[in-house]
């Protein structure tokens, strides 16, 4: 395939829809195994969810995706296998939050909120723990109770269950961390299937031990612009798939660019809100249908302000602020592996992504960097670049981290997430069974997909 | 326009996307005030969720909407306007209730389940009705409380405030029979926002007095067929629009069958969900794409049965049954208005619709006419045809009765539901402020987008 779409018909025995990890991980094992596969990407560049960001002198930041944790394998090993190295996100020192009007400082993973408000959270955490590990993960709809614990909202499951106020500011703050979505938004189930998925609540949430534990030299998107360039068939950028047609004993994809290839199946490697956009021939079934109007992605704006120095590690300060006033309510240093230039990280989730995603971009710096002033002093007023994405605006993204459910989700939908529609497959972390959300869950996802078709291949 | 879309450059005021009839009305208000109008529409045919069916003699048997009730005026005065005649929902005779394993027959509005169930229910609709009436329903995101009304499902509302088993499965009953969706689906805030939409809950349940008082002579689609074909600018049929740019001083819109049209403004009357299928460009902000992603579309396969005759009539039954166990909980006598042939109609909602759907057709149809013959005797179980329609599976629409909000949808998204993107409108029944999800709302939102586009245009 030619880098850039310049029109024409090609033949491939396997398209894949998507050149985020999940899709390139997927071409990457059908290839290893012997098949042709174009990979058609609508963007002008591979990687999706991952971007980085020139900061100068050779340096980026990611405005996407960018920690991975120990319990993360496949993308460890992907990582390692294309010469990617990491190194430990920034901690040294004390943490910051915000409550109850005060900002405090605080050493390690436990936050001075008072002893009544610890022992909530520590039993509500125990508690979801708990009951997650009752959710098989490839099958949550099965799990004892799925349809009373997919009938609520998590927010109804913590009015019963958190009983203090602080507890109750904390959870959400972790919500909004994990899902970009608040409490409101999620059905109890998904939350118990996500926290199982990631190995534990805390996994989730922890940087040391957790999904926030490790960073990649040269960023993030650098794993999936090598994989990319390992492949033989060079994914076709510009190349947004508008039709597949797959009635017969092969399949047929149009993509803009005046692209068309003919294949015997196709990964389609896109969020599940996005896979029903393409317009199918014939039409999907019903329920595959309706899955994708039932499964919206999270809200994220990520912020990041830098300066000429990471000047809060003198004042004895890791970065990481958390605040339940906001609206940047998670920050952390996220400067370059030898500390130059200094970049303060602060996400936007959940409403408070919606509210100011909408606002005017001057407005929304504006509260972005009075909360970087707020929590590292006067010095974060003046950065010398802001830099910020706001994902529900990517036209092939439509929001970050990934897609949740809501209630009734899984139990009625569930069952057709991963299940192909004759030559149609589906990947991307939301298909996977494992780290759900995350880079770990999309090479997982991609993995499986290529072994479906090639199990799927061998039968036919 | 061309009555069959074959290509082509045109130019218009406005266009219509969506042939349906908030698109007609929309036109025909358009026309009124001296504006030329392009409609573009997808399917072969006009009406959108309104499909006749005939069934011999020139009589037709409705697949999709098919009531009207004696509050939607804007409904009953556009089927006057256009010459169709309304005739009552056939009810004379006992209805029967199957329930706790057991078939009974009553009169009226109060079936036979007991007094406490009886008093359970009531109290529970007084409840309804009485939160209904604290949600503005041109904002219901304003209503007291309305952060906690949208925080939790209907289903947990039920939990607490219905006390009896037989009060929750009728309460569960009327939920499917209203939204084709389940109480977990559904926040309690779109339960209060509907029913107040719809001027009450009884009014949203009931056949006299009610949204299914009466029936249209001829079928409810051809109300539509008339609106169009009393358009100057007939609808271009097999349009499906695939992409709007609206970025200018004008809008310019490509659809299939290569048809172009560049006009001022647009008016996109589709649900919600398919909204966000389009190609936008600029792209829609993210706050009105993510919108499209959290307002799916409910589930309803509709499936009737024709008989030579109504032979329930001669057993005094009405032909109205409502069962908790179903599949087919709720059924009508739907015969044409002489009475024959026999019609009865039988409702697969919400759960049922969406395992049902996905069933071979024959199964399918063992199911639904098991359910009639039970109801009204081994008659019932030879029906000389049985007609059916998936409303998901059907391309163009993706569900009925229409689009309903998760919890947190109306709260973070509702105010995007209707706002213009610049030149680009939104109608559709679901952006009604009255009457929302049924023709008399899809009415009030064709008038109420075209008073908008005129008033925008008057401004300009």
């Amino acid at each position: 395939m030619p880098a850039d779409a310049k029109g024409g018909s090609l033949e491939a025995d396997v398209v894949v829809v998507g050149a985020g990890l999940a899709g390139l991980v997927a071409a990457r094992q059908l290839e290893g195994a012997g098949m042709s596969v174009a990979v058609l990407e609508a963007r002008d560049r591979v990687g999706g969810r991952l971007l980085n960001e020139p900061i100068g002198d050779g340096k980026v930041v990611e405005v996407g995706g960018q920690w991975v944790g120990p319990t993360q394998t496949r993308m460890l090993a992907l990582a390692k296998t294309v010469g990617v190295e990491t190194f430990p996100t920034f901690g040294d020192g004390e943490n910051l939050i915000e409550i109850g009007g005060e900002l405090r400082r605080y050493r390690g993973t436990i936050p001075p909120v008072g002893r009544t408000a610890l022992l909530d959270l520590a039993q509500a955490q125990r508690r979801i723990d708990r009951l997650a590990r009752r959710v098989p993960p490839e099958a949550p709809w099965e799990a004892r109770g799925a349809d009373r614990l997919d009938a609520v909202t998590f927010w109804s499951w913590m009015r019963r269950n958190v009983y203090t106020r602080a507890g109750r500011k904390l959870i959400r703050l972790a919500v909004e961390a994990v899902w970009a979505a608040e409490p409101e938004d999620l059905s109890l189930l998904h939350v118990l299937f996500y926290t199982r998925s990631g190995g534990g609540f805390d996994r989730l949430l922890d940087t040391e031990g957790g999904a926030q534990q490790d960073r990649f030299v040269g960023g993030s998107q650098i794993v999936a612009e090598r994989v990319a360039a390992a492949l033989t068939g060079t994914p076709a950028l510009g190349a947004a798939v508008r039709r597949i047609s797959h009635g017969g004993d092969s399949v047929r994809i149009e993509a803009d660019g005046g692209v068309t290839v003919s294949a015997r199946r196709v990964i389609v490697a896109i969020p599940p809100t996005l896979c029903g956009r393409i317009a199918y021939d014939p039409p999907l079934p019903g329920r595959r249908d309706q899955l994708t109007q039932r499964m919206p992605n999270g809200a994220v704006v990520k912020c990041m302000a830098v300066y000429d120095e990471p000047f809060w590690r003198a004042a004895g300060l890791s970065g990481q602020a958390t605040s339940e006033r906001g609206p940047v309510k998670l920050t952390f240093d996220n400067s370059p592996p030898d500390g130059r230039p200094g970049v303060l990280l602060g996400f936007l989730e959940g409403r408070h992504a919606r509210r100011l995603g909408a606002a005017d971009a001057g407005e929304r710096r504006r509260a972005v960097v009075e909360c970087f002033a707020r929590y590292f002093g006067p010095r974060a007023a003046e950065p010398e670049r802001y830099i910020e994405r706001s994902w529900a605006e990517e036209e092939w993204s439509r929001g970050c981290y990934g897609g949740y459910f809501g209630p009734g989700g899984w139990t009625e939908y569930g069952s057709a997430l991963r299940e192909p529609v004759g030559r149609v497959h589906w990947a991307g972390t939301e298909t996977a069974i494992e780290w759900m959300g995350y880079m770990d869950g999309a090479v997982r996802s991609g993995e499986r997909a290529a072994r479906d078709v090639l199990a799927a291949e061998r039968r036919a």
